[in-house]
């Protein structure tokens, strides 16, 4: 059985070939520090997460244990999708444990694990677990077209990282 | 592979034994609107949830999208297990969709789904299905003994039903 794999210039993203899971891994120019701050302050969130051409208009962003979040994807302004999910639990500056879902397929779900490694040299590899029910769920998600938005994602995720090392 | 079961009366509890989740299926004499209250209103969660010896110190309970639970389990007044969770999507009186936890084993997290299903007759057919990240933690949650809790509660749960349907 192949691992259906994409790999773009910097960017994992595996799925398993046994269990449901996907692994996503990325390593950015920026402390931890930085990287977790990009991930839990909604006003940086904004500026890079998703697809290019999508804005979030971000109605909820709570990143404590317990907490919850909740955005709307916008196309030149046209509602295109509505995401969410609640936090299980966070160590800061390390990991976040929360659900992912969207109102579009309310039926599928995704447990995420995002860990922060302190690579030294102020160098940060972020790693994504993504846990789903079934092997056609992580199916569904792989063939998702997600890697646009991460790869995109990362991308601006690099540039405002790199104004904040700088700042 | 065999699949680890273990059926008591009316209780099954059963491992997939090749992706890491684990089926829960119990059935209820009555109908599915008691039983969901008996899930989301704390003050009848603790008369029948965990093990008869355990009584639970219901911290937060707060089943809505978004929202969370945390709860402690005393053994004689003595604090043994610290739960939690948040609660990704509440559908009433159908699905339940959350995250499991406690302290003393933190980096363990179970995703799970509680669906109600109307038998007709005032009955009800309870199905949990809980994903974790790994077959190990499938073993491990299958070693831990949460046989005990579910049996001895759902007994207790059965009781209080009946007092709710004459009632």
């Amino acid at each position: 059985m192949t691992t259906p794999t994409t790999s773009t210039p910097g960017t994992l993203i595996e799925a398993d070939p046994n269990i449901p899971t996907v692994r996503i891994v990325r390593e950015f120019d920026a402390p931890v520090e930085l990287v977790y701050r990009a991930h839990v302050e909604p006003d940086l969130v904004k500026q890079w997460m998703g697809p290019r051409s999508i804005d979030m208009d971000i109605e909820k962003w709570d990143m404590r244990t317990g907490g919850e979040y909740r955005y709307t994807a916008l196309r030149d302004g046209e509602e295109v999708a509505h995401f969410y999910g609640s936090i299980h639990r966070v160590w800061e500056n390390q990991k976040i444990v929360q659900t992912f879902g969207f109102e579009e397929m309310p039926e599928a779900v995704a447990l995420e694990t995002l860990e922060l490694h302190d690579l030294g040299n102020g160098r940060t590899r972020l790693e994504i677990l993504s846990v789903v029910e079934s092997m056609e769920a992580q199916a569904g998600m792989m063939a998702s077209g997600m890697e646009v938005g991460i790869n995109e994602g990362y991308a601006a995720l690099d540039t405002l990282l790199a104004g904040m090392v700088d700042g």
